[in-house]
């Protein structure tokens, strides 16, 4: 956090959340439950869209609508509870494409929105839209409305997000990930963040979920500048991704496994990392405020419970700036 | 028929079937039953080809294919036998469009054909490609890989087919049908007819089914010179259409809804005319050979049969020629 005005902190600060798929899910459905709708912003990774059957696929924008709606399946972390495949399986039978599961509710969702798309709205605009039909009041911005394809480097070549990470089962060792240049934020994101007291990172994949988001432009240099205090909840919990492939990128890219790398990874850019209660021998080595909790997002309760502590410790931060 | 040389027809003739829907979708499968691939070219409308929802859907050629491969809905007559609702019920519940019926078995066909038409394959291709999924052997030929929408021009204004047809149940009052200029056949289609001894017209919609199949240059202008016989199936029995708006359609265009007015609609362009035992009166109107035979294909046994006598009538239709 660079040097801020020292304006008090307001008593209903604004609140933005970058997210991933699955755990960035579930910490902004614990914060879209605590904080009403108009202190906070969900701005989530669209680096892993891809074009599907036709279809504009947007996988953790999707898992992030259902999960704060509320209609997830809370055995897989994504797709819909309830799903039915009965499309993929026929297609699978007419000798289609079937490696990407795409069950019959969900198809709902990618042929409303690729349909919105194709008249002309941006990916802000129908996603809005979306949400609203899910009931999800917060704002759920994509992070920016061009497309923004991940690309990993592998030690067998360069391969798109999904097919490294869904068709690969994520397998291919990574040597290195690759964003596209000159892709822009939205206005809303931008907007959003130049009102932003606080910065919330989940605990998503730094270099698939997070990176791609911050590789916007101006979405790094406005959480170096803007926010009073830049909080991230650790993805590795014990030397351990608690789904994904974060813990095998590291080991991959030569990092150690461990919190403390993550926290080091974001460096500059955060003020506070939130650290599990496995990992509290780590929190010694933290060059910045740390809270050791129980990070482990079981229950919706849990989503709540950390959500809170998360935001808890990213307030005192803030206060801590205003008397610093 | 305008005069044909009189070389013998051979023994094995090349058989065109043109057809539109449902009753065209019978007459095809019982022709596909009797006579081996080779010997069989089926020529669909794509008139009411239309994009729903993002997606290419093309309700002719499916009903076609899933007839003639033996997996549709033998109550509805068009979709699929044993199919579900569950994306397009969700897709209401969203705020989407739900006026056309999607079903989920259904829409694998749809992604899978859109998708193939995005990758740049031509319709023709992707259609023979969905056959072959489906089993079938036989030519199954779009009219045309042009667009070619149909419009009706109704009492309240023009309206593309399926707006007219499923969205207001061909309610609204017909005045004409309008069909776009320069669209051009494929070369499957082309060649089909080149080599073809026999067309048969199926009992389907002449304004809205065959007409724009007649349409498409140069279909009408090679069947008034190339083949030996063309007969067509009475759409119309006891003053009714069997399904759809034919019926209707006729009434408002102020033409009797008699099997004898089809015939003279179809005029010069036929040699032959099959009409139900219903119509029996009638066939001393027609200018020309006719069949009275029972055209209501109830069983898969009643296409054959009504396939087998059509077909036969065309032939003695054609040797005639050859003593004439």
């Amino acid at each position: 956090m660079a040097e801020k005005d020292h304006a008090l902190l307001p008593s209903e600060p604004n609140v933005i959340c970058l997210a991933g798929g699955v755990g960035g899910a579930k910490l902004a459905d614990g914060l879209a439950q605590i904080l009403p709708p108009e202190q906070l912003t969900i701005i989530v990774n669209t680096g892993d869209d891809f074009k599907h059957l036709g279809l504009t696929v947007c996988p953790d924008l999707d898992t992030v609508m259902y999960t704060v709606g509320g209609v997830a399946n809370t055995q897989t972390g994504w797709g819909r509870e309830g799903e039915s495949w009965i499309t993929i399986g026929e297609i699978e039978r007419l000798g289609g494409p079937a490696w990407f599961g795409l069950g019959d509710l969900d198809l709902a969702t990618h042929l409303l929105r690729s349909s919105l798309l194709a008249e002309g709205r941006n990916l802000t605009v129908v996603t809005q839209h979306l949400c609203r039909q899910y009931g999800i009041e917060t704002a759920v911005l994509p992070m920016s409305n061009q497309p923004a394809p991940t690309h990993i480097i592998t030690a067998e070549g360069s391969l798109p997000f999904q097919e490294w990470f869904v068709k690969e089962r994520w397998q291919p060792v990574v040597r290195s990930v690759q964003f596209p240049e000159n892709v822009i934020a939205s206005a809303q994101v931008t907007r959003a963040l130049e009102t932003a007291d606080i910065v919330l990172i989940a605990p998503s994949n730094p270099f698939v979920s997070i990176d791609p988001i911050l590789n916007v432009y101006p979405i790094r240099e406005m959480l170096m500048d803007l926010p009073r205090a830049v909080v991230a909840v650790s993805p590795i919990v014990g030397g351990k991704a608690l789904k994904g492939p974060a813990a095998k990128m590291m080991a991959e890219m030569d990092m150690p496994v461990t919190a403390t790398a993550v926290a080091g990874y974001y460096g500059q850019l955060i003020d506070g990392f939130v650290i599990d209660n496995q990992d509290e021998a780590q929190a010694a080595d933290m060059d910045c405020f740390t809270l050791v909790t129980d990070t482990i997002m079981g229950s919706r309760e849990d989503r709540v419970r950390l959500a809170r502590e998360t935001l808890d410790l990213a307030v005192r931060i803030a206060a801590a700036g205003e008397n610093g």
